[in-house]
C-alpha cells in the first residue's frame, strides 16, 4: 500500500510537469527577483491571461513543487527547495535499478 | 524555438510517467525475466484488461521510454536504457540551477 501510495505521489507531481507551460512556469518563477514571482509577473513573459497562469500555479503548488505566500494584496510563489531533485533522484534510481542485467538470459 | 520544442518532449515524457499504472508497468517490465515483458505477462499482476494494459504500453512507447520488438506473434516490451536517467539528469539540473541564490534579496 505504501508503494502504491508513493507511486499516487509521484504519479501527481509528474503529471504537474507534464505541460511545457509549467515546465516554462517553474524556470520563470526561479530566474525572477529573489526567486519568487507573482501572477502578473508571469502572465507577459507567457503571453497567457492571468487566469490561465494561476490555474497552471494552482496545480503546480498542490503538486508541492511550488510554496504559494500571501504578502499584502499579493501571492508569491517560489520553487520548493529540493522538490525537482527528489523527483530526479527517483528516475535515476530507477534507470540504475532497473537496468537490464548482462547476465539475463533473452528469451527467443 | 528548440527550447520550446525541447520542453514539449520532456512535457510528453513526463506526460507518460503521470499514471500510477505506468509507473507499475514500467517496474513490472523491467523485472520481467530477460527485462522484456508482452502485454500478457503484464495484464494479471495489474489487474487489468488486455486493451488497457496495451493502451499504457502505446504511450509508454510513444514518450520513448519502452521498446517494441515484434517477435512471431508476440510483442515485447522493454526499458529504453538511460530513458528514465536522462529525465532525471534534467531535473536534477534544472534543481540545481534554479536553487535560490543565499545573495538575492528578498522583496517584502
Amino acid at each position: 500500500m505504501t508503494e502504491r501510495s508513493g507511486e499516487s505521489a509521484l504519479a501527481r507531481s509528474f503529471k504537474a510537469l507534464s505541460d511545457p507551460t509549467r515546465l516554462r512556469l517553474l524556470s520563470l518563477v526561479a530566474a525572477h527577483e529573489g526567486g519568487e514571482a507573482t501572477v502578473v509577473d508571469l502572465t507577459e513573459p507567457l503571453d497567457l491571461t492571468q487566469p490561465t497562469v494561476s490555474h497552471h500555479l494552482k496545480i503546480l503548488v498542490e503538486a508541492g513543487l511550488l510554496t504559494r505566500e500571501k504578502r499584502s494584496v499579493w501571492s508569491y510563489y517560489a520553487l520548493v527547495p529540493g522538490a525537482l531533485g527528489t523527483l530526479g533522484r527517483y528516475l535515476q534510481d530507477a534507470d540504475a535499478a532497473w537496468a537490464p542485467s548482462k547476465t539475463r538470459t533473452r528469451r527467443r
